[in-house]
């Protein structure tokens, strides 16, 4: 099938589910007599997927490997399930590149910073689900973001990610050429978040669009960079032209998540709250303490929506 | 000044050096009361940056944090430098997203996986030089890589990074817009280290150009991803038309560490180490100690260049 053609056009647009299960999108990998997910440390000739994983049906992922950590703890005490010895260990001890934590059905796993370190998490993550034999899997974002018009410490929900041109759409590189795939997310989860939003109305929760940028400085047009080659009248014009096409909120993992959600049949959100209202400024100085304390709000939501999901069965 | 515009292009071929100091290119620089670098958890209301670093001349940069910490004790083995208790503390210590240590004139920084990640950590970098007031920095990343043709374990020091067309530059998007920044690397520090890797004779050193992408798995046409969209034939086609562009090894920073030293005068290289022969495979199984065993490698050849650079002053 050639990259980007109709072929594949077609086959994004139906999210394919085959009754829940995790759809790997490769002929080759049948192939394979064993797969080495080495960023994970973690591979099927060394460990049985099925019995340490098959039982998954919450992935949340967010950058940050201490606030993953913090995660799995509050989530568990949510659900009322008890870690060995009141821990929860790190699967993924044997590398740095990220974390993973589980509880019951609830894995907690770090993506580092941008889409190309959050695209080899999903793509070995998506493998582990696979091999797992899981089914009926959401995945949701908890992140950090800067604002557009919004009071910091609102959460957004993100209906669609968008570009830095404001369309829900991706462009990756693929054998040399451009591949474009949609980055509209899961509009019943996004849903269902938002009710919990309502229902817990500790803070302001608002769903709109998010813009997943491949830098922080220039190209979230931020003044405080050591390169910065525009006027702050441009950087206004810029962002109020993100606000006006429906832009909440600005990071750097949405789009990836949407694009291999999309691919692979799995349920995929994005919660993010953000810290700053970037029509106001660039710096970030909120005291360790604010910050913590922000961080925790996905948390709280999505803690809600996985228990509030969990009681109906 | 517009983006990618002849004034920006001219601006470029230019290397700023000014006697050697730290070129930040911003007009609303100097405007800053205050600069938090948020990322590293530091900052000039809070944080003496002359006292602290205003000696360094040498910056080794990798993905991993726990290479990063390896590295500074084996640097500072080699010059002769103890630390307190023998110990190199983490300097951002009170943030996960990287880590900094310090011995004597050499920084040793974490930048975790791809582009953006690291562009985060190179802007934080460079105004922290700046605002250390440093002189004649060299800025070298120390990295692992798949290669083209080479057997593993060997060295690459990268002349020019390129992109999935193998052309050196790399396409940022600044207010919604495509600027384009040359990636061609320092060739004075590239033959230098290069000659440190004839001298040691250790392991097969050589030069050439590095491709740099934003993707694992499709970006870097595997076979083994969640998600495969062309056949062996189509993934060896494409590494084979690189590997005739003069491509030696393929990863994920190079582009964006040339260009971040090129904007601001510092002397910039890219050492990796290859893992695996990409035209024979995609997957690293690789032990555990052989690993730790190849990625050593950039970081002797690195301290030899440091230690030779010492000793003649």
């Amino acid at each position: 099938m050639v990259p980007g053609g109709p072929a594949e056009k077609k086959a994004e647009e139906k999210h394919a589910s085959n009754e829940g299960s995790i759809n790997i999108k490769n002929p080759h990998f049948d192939k394979m007599k064993e797969d080495v997910l080495y960023h994970f440390g973690l591979g099927t000739g060394t460990h049985n997927f099925p019995t340490m994983f098959g039982d998954v049906k919450f992935v949340c992922i967010g950058g940050d490997t201490s606030r993953m950590k913090t995660f799995i703890s509050y989530i568990a005490g949510q659900l009322g399930i008890a870690g060995p010895g009141n821990e929860f260990p790190n699967i993924c001890a044997s590398t740095d590149r990220y974390v993973m934590y589980k509880a019951g059905p609830v894995l907690s796993v770090s993506h580092g910073i941008g889409m190309p370190s959050a695209s080899i998490m999903l793509h070995e993550l998506i493998k582990l689900l696979h091999h797992a034999r899981c089914s009926n899997v959401s995945l949701i974002r908890l992140g950090t973001s800067g604002g557009l018009g919004l009071e910091p410490g609102s959460v957004v929900i993100t209906k669609q990610a968008v570009d830095a041109t404001f369309k829900p759409q991706l462009q990756q590189m693929i054998l040399g050429k451009p591949v474009i795939r949609s980055t509209v997310l899961d509009k019943e989860l996004a849903e269902q978040l938002m009710e919990c939003g309502k229902e817990l109305n500790q803070f302001n929760t608002v769903t709109g669009n998010t813009m997943c940028t491949l830098d922080f400085y220039e190209g979230q047009a931020r003044l405080d960079g050591a390169i910065c080659l525009f006027t702050q009248e441009e950087k206004l014009k810029y962002l109020t032209a993100a606000h006006e096409a429906g832009v909440k909120n600005i990071e750097m993992e949405s789009s990836i998540v949407a694009v291999m959600c999309n691919q692979t049949g799995i349920r995929g959100a994005v919660v993010c709250v953000t810290l700053l209202n970037r029509l106001q400024g660039d710096q970030i100085n909120l005291s360790r303490e604010a910050l913590a304390e922000l961080e925790l709000r996905p948390q709280i939501l999505v803690g809600h929506f996985i228990k509030k999901h969990l009681s109906k069965k």
